[in-house]
């Protein structure tokens, strides 16, 4: 079979530490092009691979008609991007946020299906081993219904992450759209919505930019009720300066089970006859291979065996739409039912 | 100086372990009367003392006329017998939540000024050790500004408090009015409050009868914004049946301060410079003494020292108004602003 | 339904610690007679339930009739009391080795079964938690194939239990028949083909008597090889008088399984993925009725509910056969093919 | 005093890892030869030293004439190698096991003597510093007489040892010999030997090959008898996925002495007086003069001394003896009597 | 053998803790009479044993004329009774300090070797298992000479050991004649003389009452030179109300013995080869026959044995003159050289 | 502003490792001369900084006109160099102890003010964070007043420090003047005067050479009273070849507070109503800037300020002084009062 021929579009830090060496560790890859408008970003990410350089996009899918795109540019441009490589008959691999509002996410899928090609999500906390192992224990039932849950993913902030440090566009609201709510409450609303295979009922959030001079939101606090009756809270921060915390507990008829709670033992379950599971799935992350983000191995899994996406973009739609609901009740001071 | 003459109104839990021992051990104070509708469990308490038993608390506080009395009844008689008894001339401490609207704690307030004597609420976690020396540190200042926080108590429920177990009026609306709310809610609203030196603004609920058979809630998230900006969680739960928590994370400028995630050390504080505090001061609870709630002795000092109460009923009054709000944004479907 | 008339033959620790307070504790059971040639130990039984005495079982069976007997009296009159009961008509728990020679157990089968009664072994370490929980992991398939084991049971011996000490049965061969190979390597015996699911087909056994004095083994170390092909170590040993020992490891194709290698952690999987997981079952062991064997509650349930004893006395002489091929071993210098 | 030439022959994982570094670092050697039908890996090998290169080790000792070898080939081949140095005038350093055979490691033993060399086997474990404090602390006599034991040795396979991974010698019967057994099993026949100072009486064995797609064994499990009447289990296993295991533990009359079986404290002694001895002697083993495997530095101070080696032809036929004893056993189904 | 009559002089926390229970327990003993001029005191030590009681020690000597006395009383009065027990005709066990003065003691060796009795002086130390353990490792040779150590000895005073309280003879000089360092300064001087098997050679000292109301010294710290050379520290406080300290540790030349500074491991040898050794001694103090000092049972056995007890007269008086250089050095300002 | 010229007077360790890299670091600093008699080392630190070199400190003084010099030479010489930098107009900061006699400290002191220059010790164990910690403890006040101390530093010698190994001036007396307590006794006497914010008041000390070559102290124990009547001690030692020691502890009225007894927490505060603080201030020093001295920077500081430094000359002195008075109360048996 031949590779798949795949392009870059945006190369900052996401597409530097996980796309582009993810890509090069699948046999089935062939990395052929790569845009940025910062060109010498985009060279210096060509140049092992001997791929072409473009600082417009357009021109990349017009020239080079890649199989299969990935699409790492700041939020605001996640849409009109996807969309653009879906009609040049692109599979798109798009990060999170999948867009900025509900309509694009919308567009993003039908453009998708009448171009016959795949939408991904960039949701890669469904595919970290706690995760995987949480989601294994709640489907054997020992746990019993979710009765109330909390989820929280909190940092210092991007500022350490980016390339660019404290001048990234993720600081910037014309280009992300928002703030930690975009950067990690997606991740989070993503990540209940799987784990307990439930959706999202209403939504009540208080939204606000607290420490950074920056004008989107640096801390989020939600209330959620899912279709089930379950209620919890998720929350957002960009300024855990200490106390990190990227932590799920969900309270279940039989006992509870923690993830991320223990620097040992990611995962924990315990039940009311007093019996304590503990279990170790993070060393994994040290073999090379689990270290990868795993979304993009799904992704291409996906177009080599014809099978559509499991984190698809009707997927990330419905994670995308808490996150917006947050942001509505903060704007309308109710609580949104979706 | 004479001693002050104390009678206990409501003769369950809350008056056996703490109200009554500790009444007992204040050289202060002499217990002279006991009342409950369940005559038999008022003399099983008046015995030890010799105290007069009652089954009517208006004919005790008329023959008696007691000094100070404590209400340790259910929620929804809470403000009529404080009333009461403070146009008796009593001073009285009453159990949380004071009352079960703001009118009625309105009153409670008027009536105890219009007749000189002092209303105390036993919001008892403002006395607990942890929490007392988590405020002293946070008024050194080294942590700055509090920029986000959680807070949180669930349990499995009062069945395994109440005298009454599973047939407790914890689980009755209309003696009740409220439950894992007004139970432990109210305490950490008061706590927030309290440790921040600051009110509440908005308000955001989601309140549900889960799990238990009761027509009370069982479990409540909350969202709060401060008057300073900060923004949090607060959460109330009697469904934890596995993984308790009473628990707060104050995530500031410069550094994080936990009390009680640890199972040694109750306050942790982990500052940005790279400093790490652990302080146990729970070891304390284990002196005879110590293991007292603080808020009988508080009481009775204000008596002896003619000092207004510190958990005044203006305090309580404005802790209940949090989670009265709580319950009108779940009930209107609307962020709440006090 | 009537209670199940329940008699104990011999009155020694196992009847004192297990069998009597578990019947005790079942709600359908009457424990109506007591036998043993102590006949003062046997009054000390019977009196807390104006049970009838006995130092003559066959007049126990020929009086009371009872519908079920326990046998706790020394190993080599396991097979004639079981037998002469089942005659009498009542099912049988009898305490292991429930024989001194395959013929007997060959017999006691036969002759409930002629009889129509059940008959049941006392192996309970197929119901102890950690051992349970072993069986579960196992069941999932998760570790694969078992490829190699060791099981051991060791401590400082007897004198400790019985309640005769150091004067005890258990050190008389003529009563005893066997020593630590009955007491303990039974037990592994038995655990082992129950926990892999599997029969033993080959055995070579090392059994000696090397610091006790007594006519009885005080250490074996036997080699198995099951009929699956895995080989593994079973030891039984009175004298471990430090370094007691009740551990089985199971290597498997995918990782290891431990149980009761850890203080903590009674049951430990190690996976060739790196992930670890930790079990403490044990903790139930603390609530009273978790304490209990589990044995006699199986038997009673087995005889409520009119269904053959998961334990049966096949499962009992094929554990058995295990141990008698050890000692042929030794006996005559060859492993022995069951 | 002139310096000893030393001449390897073989110069796979155990000559580079082992016999080389050893050789370099000790003041009274010089590396004149190797040996490899490898000739690249001979040369690699030898490339530091200025040293000559051979195919054929008839020719290197033909011209060479070397004052001493390392026969670090195959099993097959550790006899007629090690007999054609002797003759050569060589002192010879054989690798474990040191035949394949009674009769040829008795042959070796005459040869050696003949020519006046020494002939020494690579037993390391003797020299492993938790090894050597066992040793001291059962020579002090406070635990007594050696009543059983286990000794086991696993790991999942040479694959990960061997410089020619899955195609290693290691499992192809005609160079090897035997598998588990004359890998790791002979190690510990030498170790509780040397460590009761003791011999082996009796001998059962079960072996075989469970795993791994190989023509020698995978697993062996083996009961002892030593002289003194002790009793124990060997264990060798190359199907340790996890769980590895070098451990060793003596049950005595008056405690336990456990080797290997704590992360932190190599050597544990546990008294029947309540006493506790913990000793950390690996942490040695990170000095770097102390990971070397004291065999090599213990030939060359042989030679130097001229004091025969502790671990002679005659130690190392004895414990190769033990191993050969299992197979038999296995072979014949007898337990085999030394 | 006729029981030893024992007479104990002194009925305070010592004489009830240690001396009585410990002859109670000694099979040789007969506890004849008591003595304390508070004669309720001796009655209730007495009555158990149907044994005399006296206010005057003198009368007791004359009418029962023990075999042997324990002089449990105030330390002024240690000499003058231990010398009229010995012209009496007992043996005698004086607690420590043994007198107030080197004359006293030196008197009192020369009584009790003109009448034919011994002296013993009740230096427990010596018999703790860590003690006894350190001795041991010290006698191995392998730390080495020992180059400077510390020893400490410090508690929050004996109000919680007197039964007595604060109104205890260890306040008043003109009973206690010294301090903490009669009560704790003496046991360490004893310990380092007997640990090193090495005497003092020049004493400094700090005495000094810093924070109790009393006459005599609450803390002291004093300098010590031995014969061999080795030099270190020595101190005593009845002021360390939190970190409580019995330790001692000697840096010797080949590593460091400690004891007492790990809450598990009594005695802790690191040596510079990087091997540490961690023992538990203490555990044995949990069984009831080792709780006892030790003192009691080597004086009975000296008296049995008429072997002349270990810590005799001579090394009560040199522990005692190292003391007594402190108080020297303090009033003299001098560096004490014995 | 223009930036200081600095030039460093020795070259050896504590120039290279803590004077130069500090001064690089920090941005006033010009390093312009470095002067060592070896002159190649000097031209080695001159290297990097384009600096000039100097065999003669006269001769650099003279040339370069230093704003500020370090002194880092042998301790025999710190008086004379520093006084002849004085007088060259150049801060000066010199090593400790800053002066081998009373009088060169009060001539340094006298010469520095006579020139308008500030004179700084070396003492940075001020610096140090948990000493800052433990300081700012004190000054709360909660532990109430100091009563009793102990301080110690040891190691193995400066020979693993020193760039000359075991040929260092350290070991010469002509040079070294004196040995451990020049090395380490001298901080520990400027600590606890500092923490303490206390005087000493008399010294006793035992000095010896026990175990090096050389004539220079290798141990040292020392007792003092401070003028608050507090008592305490002090050790140095070079021969704590294992058990190395740093640490504080100071026993007080309400508590005890320990610096550097635990690997985790430096510093520790036990209460007598039961709280723990354990404060982790070390980690901080794995931060690049944290693992500078202070010192440094604080003299530079001073420079740029123009604010006389903290450790001025007087308290440099003053800390000498204990150290002198322990040699001189080894010297003539006295106890001698500052």
């Amino acid at each position: 079979m031949s590779k798949i021929r795949v392009a870059v579009i945006g190369c900052g830090a996401i597409a530097q530490r996980r796309h582009i060496p993810e890509y090069k560790d699948n046999e089935h890859v062939e990395l052929v092009a790569f845009c940025d408008p910062n060109v010498a970003r985009a060279e210096q990410c060509a140049a092992p691979f001997g791929a072409k350089v473009y600082a417009d996009y357009k021109v990349l899918l017009d020239e080079i008609k890649p199989d299969a795109v990935s699409v790492c540019t700041p939020n605001a441009t996640h849409a009109s991007i996807s969309i653009d490589a879906a009609k040049a008959g692109a599979h798109v691999l798009v990060e999170k946020p999948m867009a900025s509002t509900d309509e694009e996410a919308a567009q993003m899928i039908e453009v998708a299906k009448e171009n016959g090609v795949y939408l991904m999500v960039g949701h890669n906390q469904r595919f970290m081993p706690p995760h995987v192992k949480a989601k294994e224990l709640l489907k054997t039932g020992r746990l019993g219904r979710v009765l109330s849950f909390r989820t929280s993913f909190g940092h210092p902030g991007p500022e350490g992450w980016s390339v660019d440090g404290r001048s990234s566009w993720f600081f910037r609201k014309e280009e992300a759209t928002m703030g930690a709510m975009g950067d990690l409450g997606v991740h989070k609303a993503d990540l209940i919505r799987w784990l307990l295979d439930d959706e999202v009922a209403v939504v009540g959030g208080l939204i606000a930019t607290i420490d950074k001079e920056t004008d989107v939101d640096d801390n989020a606090v939600c209330i959620l009720q899912m279709k089930s009756g379950a209620i919890g809270s998720l929350v957002a921060s960009w300024t855990y300066y200490k106390g990190e915390d990227n932590s799920t507990v969900l309270w279940c008829e039989n006992g509870v089970l923690k993830i991320g709670t223990d620097p040992v033992d990611q995962v924990i379950v315990e039940l009311r006859n007093g019996s304590v599971e503990r279990h170790q799935v993070g060393a994994i992350a040290t073999n090379e291979k689990q270290t990868t983000s795993g979304v993009i191995n799904a992704f291409v899994d996906s177009i080599v065996t014809k099978t559509p996406p499991s984190v698809s973009g009707e997927e990330g739609r419905r994670s995308l739409e808490v996150i917006l609901a947050a942001f509505e009740s903060r704007a309308t001071g109710k609580l949104i039912s979706l």
